[in-house]
């Protein structure tokens, strides 16, 4: 497949991200995207808005790429130099595309009163040969050029419209020069499986389906898988990646989620909600984390009443009813309490299910018995309450975040999901996952 | 001044940064931190870990920066090929660092039972002529070589790591390369000012200092002001800083809410601990948000007691004690509603102080007289309860942080901060902020 050996390089440019006023965030989404087409990236170039800059970056691209995407310098202001530069690296000068500018004298009265400044017809200005891509969501629109022998992709920078032009007009072309007419893809998201045995459990499929391509992605405590197959007609990618991601699921079945976006928390309350049950969590060290989870997605009030952020042990006894006397007798982390909380939560809410989670954060207030990382969950709901306890390792914001997940984790397990063997960040789980 | 004449660039080396498996954030961060310096970056280039491709981007720096920063490829595995790269491109051979390689053995000892394997001594070996910088908190060691008319510094590609080497060790050496010996920096935090009026209330200042850099950092919804004084001495740099900052802190003083890396809630937090007050927030609409940034930094429980996070109607009534008539004749995103949220909160939690928020935060749920982004704020306290009127701008998620942010506003007014004008993310302040 001759998609392995095209060469791919990506040019970002802006003053903005050369002095760290903002982050470029399009790089790490374009390689994630490029990689299960068997387009990796070779290399990036991030200049600021100097023209000298910019024209060596794409001359050098220009002569040893098969293809370059280049991102931002499209609006229209006068640092915004990257049509002027990609004609003068073509040798070419630049012509006006009334169509466009027809589009953005519309769209400009759309919104508002006075006329269009005359500044903004520059960007109907492309090079000559360059052909128009447009801009579903903005002014500056993209165009492709080729020069010496590279094809070039030029995209604005503003990460919204760029995705969805890389989405819908650059790959699937990328798709198509590989020799293929079609691309289908899936991402499974996993949650309690280090990248390291997700890796070596699809291994011998990924051996036996080289028309699928594998890529993986780590967003803490997640671990993603992308599966991509490129065929010459919409059934075959289909088929291919059917029959993978089937296998796929197989292997890793106790540990898929969910696929294609959805969050950790969405997939539980979604469930939760179909089975017209509702939640709300008791939270000490957790401060809201999980109520912050389960209310990110739009439509979260189908299963979320609430939660109670029960951080003083004055309002454990207030709001849940926890007793004084377990408190004193067993101290705030601590299964009784943990059970009192859940129960308390539940009875307080009317909710279905209540998840409570009590322990030490950090990094203060650990002690030989109970050190930093100490996590009792319990989870009170139609059955009995059930208990875990567990002891994380990470920094303040990693034992949050994994007890977190912990306690919906519960929830999936009380719904029917297969129960998780000790999390890999727990405490006795060999080495550290971290990359040294 | 030399600096504004030094060209810099920056190499990042791996292959997960070329797939998308993990993000660079060491592009951002170094950039943001060299722009103060008057040593802005020219060029980032970002390669995967093949030979060719990094030997190529090292020699291309060599003939056009003064200083390059290099950053990953220096563990113990086969695919971290820097330290050979950086040797073959200089034309030297390598040599073993024998205190370097006496100190893995003690580090190795100190963690693990079984003797270190022969392939961990690779991280003693450095090219010819090169000067060992070391690590603090690793086993791959930094060090500088010069190649060509260029400095180069290589450091391990590890956050933590990558980050503490630069800032000891590599930027006081580029600031005595720029002819001055001592930098002092502050970084002054702003809540309420769009970006391009900071600019503009500090523009004279940084036009009569031209000694002080001044740099520019976006952290929705906050921007912060950098700004650092390089001077030959630390009494001349503390001098020189101290006069703009205070400067600077006449004409922001109604935005500045923090310097130097404290959170916005953190900062409210410690506030009211010094005053021996605390606070419970009743949360609808930001589902736990409050609660979440008041307690991510640690000691927070000396000023959090805990929050309500009451999503349901029931819940507002069951924990709160809202009345179902209000309710019913108001709705629950209305004054009378937050005003009852605020009351019943302090009441239930005896904290000093508890801000409600009830609002639209979309994408569904708007209508002709209360649109998405409509937020009612309330803050009862040992004074009359305050209310106020908000309508944002913006998606889901960003309706959410200004509204919580508009809360812990109300809190820091109470307390005696300058009352804020309408937030430039209102709806009727002006064009949208968000760069074209």
């Amino acid at each position: 497949m001759s998609a392995a050996r095209a060469v791919v390089e990506f040019v970002v440019t802006g003053d903005e991200v050369m002095r760290g006023t903002i982050a470029d965030t399009n790089t790490a989404w374009t390689a994630s995207r490029l990689y299960p087409l068997g387009l990796s990236l070779r290399r990036t170039v991030v200049v600021g808005d100097r023209g000298e800059d910019i024209r060596r970056a794409l001359l050098e691209a220009s002569s040893r790429a098969d293809y370059c995407i280049v991102s931002g310098g499209l609006g229209p202001t006068s640092d915004d130099l990257t049509v002027e530069c990609a004609a003068q690296a073509a040798g070419v000068g630049l012509r006006l595309d009334e169509p466009w500018l027809q589009h953005l004298r519309e769209r400009w009265a759309a919104r508002r009163r006075e006329p269009m400044p005359k500044n903004n017809e520059r960007q109907a200005l492309l090079p000559e040969g360059a052909e128009m891509l447009g801009n579903p969501d903005g002014s500056a629109p993209a165009f492709s050029l080729r020069i010496d022998r590279c094809t070039f992709f030029f995209l604005p920078g503003v990460p919204r419209e760029y995705q969805r032009i890389l989405n819908d007009m650059i790959l699937p072309r990328l798709a198509r020069a590989t020799g293929y007419a079609v691309l289908r893809t899936r991402v499974l998201q996993c949650y309690g499986v280090a990248e390291s045995l997700l890796d070596e459990l699809v291994a011998p499929i990924r051996a036996e389906h080289p028309e699928v391509r594998f890529g993986f992605r780590t967003k803490f405590p997640e671990n993603h898988l992308s599966l991509a197959a490129l065929a010459l007609d919409e059934e075959g990618a289909a088929r291919a990646l059917a029959v993978v991601e089937a296998k796929c699921r197989d292997v890793l079945a106790p540990f898929i989620y969910g696929a294609d976006g959805v969050t950790f928390a969405q997939s539980v309350g979604e469930q939760l909600a179909s089975r017209g049950e509702t939640i709300c969590c008791a939270e000490s060290c957790t401060g809201g984390l999980v109520a912050q989870l389960l209310t990110e997605a739009p439509g979260s009030s189908r299963w979320t009443t609430g939660a109670f952020v029960v951080y003083a042990n004055s309002l454990k006894e207030g709001a849940l009813g926890v007793s004084p006397e377990i408190l004193c007798a067993h101290g705030a982390v601590s299964e009784p309490v943990a059970r009192a909380m859940a129960e308390g939560a539940r009875r307080a809410s009317g909710a279905s299910w209540a998840p409570a989670i009590t322990g030490i954060a950090g990094p203060d207030g650990g002690t030989p018995e109970k050190p930093v990382g100490t996590v009792w969950l319990a989870l009170a709901g139609p059955g009995p309450t059930r208990v875990k306890h567990s002891q994380y390792r990470g920094d303040r914001g990693q034992v949050r975040t994994l007890a977190a997940y912990g306690a919906l984790q519960l929830v999936r397990e009380a719904l029917g999901a297969p129960p998780l063997a000790r999390h890999f960040w727990e405490v006795g789980q060999g080495a550290s996952p971290g990359k040294a």
